[in-house]
């Protein structure tokens, strides 16, 4: 005896394990639809009987007003900007939404509606966001719970690739939307707090001021900080909190590396390169470089970045990469950021049996009740096991499932726009999740 | 008796010229009314008896409805973003508009209706762009019609302080709008063409690709690139023409200084600065910077932007500023450019007998008939009077009131939007600006 249906829009990478999961634990309880704008990818995540695929273009307004009415949930894996569509829509009618995208000021625009219409959207409920917060809040509270302050929070998350599978000297390949990637830390100005100081990078400084953290058994990384970090403050409670730092992780020295593209102005996506038909990879790079009539481009790139001659670690990653080879592009139009993500991908797809791994780090500094300065630390290591069944669907889908599945359960009852911040949401979360192989490993230490 | 009404709108900085010029030479023919937001400022401008001065708020829909009809042009000094409430409505009535501002997209969708309402849209008609269009245009035909071919074509103005009163550092005091100082550069990659290569600049790279030029008996300068180049190929006729660049002057060292504040971020004005009520100068700075319990600020900057100790000119330029003082900003709000902004007005702004400077400077590389590469340099140097008196506002200014009475006087029969890049257009100005005391050198030499 069916509850009622549920609808799910995208099919596309990273979204395998949620449709698996609802095919697993929901599809005996409620009508399953999966829509894509793809008809084939929405037909090849139907992994239960009586799951239904159809094609949807969300941006078609009457084919969303057919498809809406009568479902109860829709989990939107849309990109971030056509949620709006399908919220303002669920709004009017009734329909809870659930997205693993970050809660914005538009979308948060909806909230009084969305109390009056006794509906949910829940938002920020995949990896980063999502994962982070649920394990961030369960300490904060246990903390605060013990009578601790805290005075110091850091958290980094970063979508790499196994350690036995890094076989390329940037320790780095594409697990994800490539193109988020190559225009990571755009947009304006990086903001955080670090005792008691607010800290502004603007974008052109931002790989340059990383900061090296150790995960046991899985060595070092480096992060970089993400846009806005002070706005968690308060989604944490944590309003007088003296260090706030969110960011994101790489392997040591991908950084300096991908400075060297930012220098240049290769990750602009803000024009559209002339004579792209023509030119190679070479032509390329050299188009950021000054006219000189007889100086090579590798020589004009390492005066213009002041690339030492032995900083050969830098150099093997920019040569390994194929800038400097006289290979045609292979594209008609596009800007900077489009050439370099597809000269990349040349290099960085992932191959069939590579394997991504997802790792995540929180640092708390509290002083307990006695007094004493203490850092706590949480750390997650999630490895995939192939190119399909990858670490990012699995700690993307996983939280967003299980979060729908409570949401249909009728254990959230907040409406309006929320964040997965609340414990009868993260601590049966963070529950189901452990069964499921994704865990946190917990490090107390006292500060001195 | 009077032919008919004129409307001058804006009475700021840069005006005064404009006023002087048409209260001698147009207010006996037409009724002459200068409106501005600012009364006060308005009826400073009045110059002649009959000039009439009022209060006009341009967004304000009723007050310029009020106003416009039965005006035969209107001379617009507003803002840039401005303009284009007073040109739609303009086109609406069939009155002709001038302006010293850039002919932006926005502007020439009006070009059809323009024309069929019998419509002058003179657009670029002030220093730059304007004098050197007139000037670069003279150039160009002249060495067309002897047969040559034009290969290269660079062109370089600078507003600055006169050599005698040139008392810092830097070599700069703020003689026009200081806000479009500071954010100059910003909005998008510079674009060029140089030995047919196409050239791009991300704004953080720009105060470092400067090119020096000399300019006799005024000494050495440095351009930095203008944002797009490109687009004059067409306006000159030059489209098939190797290079084009068009840049902005300043006195040696003052871009690799400047640039120390793009690094930092301190000319970002796309956010608002928190806390900035208990802000010092040294906190400014500090806000930029790593945080580090000891490290003094000073040091902090040297080993971030690499400034080596013996750098002594470019240290004694930011130390001049005050940035490194704990004065208290002073403002109780605003962006990190409009920080900066602030603070170099307490040390950059003119005194009362201050002269400022106008450098414009071109190069122009053609083969002649025979097949002999020749260049063609052109220079002009205007230096003010006082603070109120500037070169930048004659060089504005007359350019300006030439070219609208020109209109005035029915010797420009060209409708829509236009530039005055035709010889109906500059070889009149140029000769009246000639007598009015602005006129160019040019030299030609032939180049081997």
């Amino acid at each position: 005896m069916l509850r009622g249906k549920i609808l799910v829009i995208g099919a596309g990478r990273s979204t395998l394990h949620l449709h698996e999961y609802l095919a697993k634990h929901l599809s005996s309880e409620w009508a399953i639809t999966i829509a894509d704008r793809d008809l084939s990818l929405a037909e090849s995540m139907v992994f239960a009987p009586g799951v239904n695929a159809i094609a949807l273009d969300v941006q078609n307004y009457d084919e969303l007003a057919r498809i809406l009415p009568g479902n109860k949930l829709v989990i939107s894996m849309l990109p971030a900007d056509l949620h709006l569509l399908v919220i303002e829509r669920c709004v009017e009618l009734g329909i809870h939404v659930a997205t693993a995208s970050y809660l914005t000021d538009q979308i948060l625009a909806f909230d009084e509606r969305a109390r009056q219409a006794g509906v949910t959207i829940l938002n920020e409920l995949g990896l980063d966001p999502g994962l982070d917060h649920l394990s961030a809040m369960h300490m904060i509270d246990r903390v605060r719970r013990e009578g601790g302050l805290i005075t110091h929070f850091e958290s980094f998350t970063g979508g790499l690739v196994a350690p036995e599978c890094d076989d390329n000297p940037w320790g780095y390949k594409f697990t994800w939307n490539p193109r988020n990637v190559v225009i990571s830390g755009q947009g304006g100005a990086v903001k955080f707090i670090q005792e008691g100081q607010y800290k502004f990078i603007p974008y052109h400084r931002l790989f340059r001021r990383t900061e090296i953290i150790e995960i046991e058994g899985y060595g070092k990384f480096e992060g970089y900080a993400n846009r806005d970090s002070l706005k968690y403050r308060s989604t944490y409670g944590l309003d007088d909190v003296r260090t706030m730092y969110r960011g994101t992780l790489r392997r040591p020295g991908f950084c300096k590396a991908w400075d060297c593209f930012v220098q240049l102005g290769a990750t602009d996506d803000s024009y559209e390169l002339p004579g792209l038909e023509e030119m190679t990879h070479r032509d390329f790079i050299n188009t950021f470089l000054a006219y000189n009539p007889t100086d090579s481009v590798e020589l004009k790139l390492r005066q213009y970045l002041k690339i030492d001659q032995d900083d050969v670690e830098l150099w093997d990653r920019l040569v390994y990469l194929g800038i400097f080879e006289q290979t045609p592009i292979g594209l008609k139009s596009g800007s900077p950021a489009r050439v370099l993500q597809h000269i990349l991908e040349k290099k960085w797809a992932l191959s069939v049996k590579d394997r991504d791994m997802i790792v995540m780090w929180h640092k708390l500094l509290f002083k307990d009740s006695p007094g004493v300065m203490r850092e706590l630390n949480a750390s997650l290591v999630v490895t995939g096991e192939d190119r399909q069944r990858t670490a990012m669907s699995k700690t993307v889908g996983l939280p967003l499932a299980l979060g729908s599945k409570l949401l249909l359960e009728g254990s959230i009852t907040r409406r309006g726009c929320i964040r997965p911040v609340y414990p009868e949401i993260y601590e049966p979360l963070l529950d189901q999740l452990k069964e499921l192989g994704i865990h946190f490993v917990e490090t107390l230490r006292i500060d001195n």
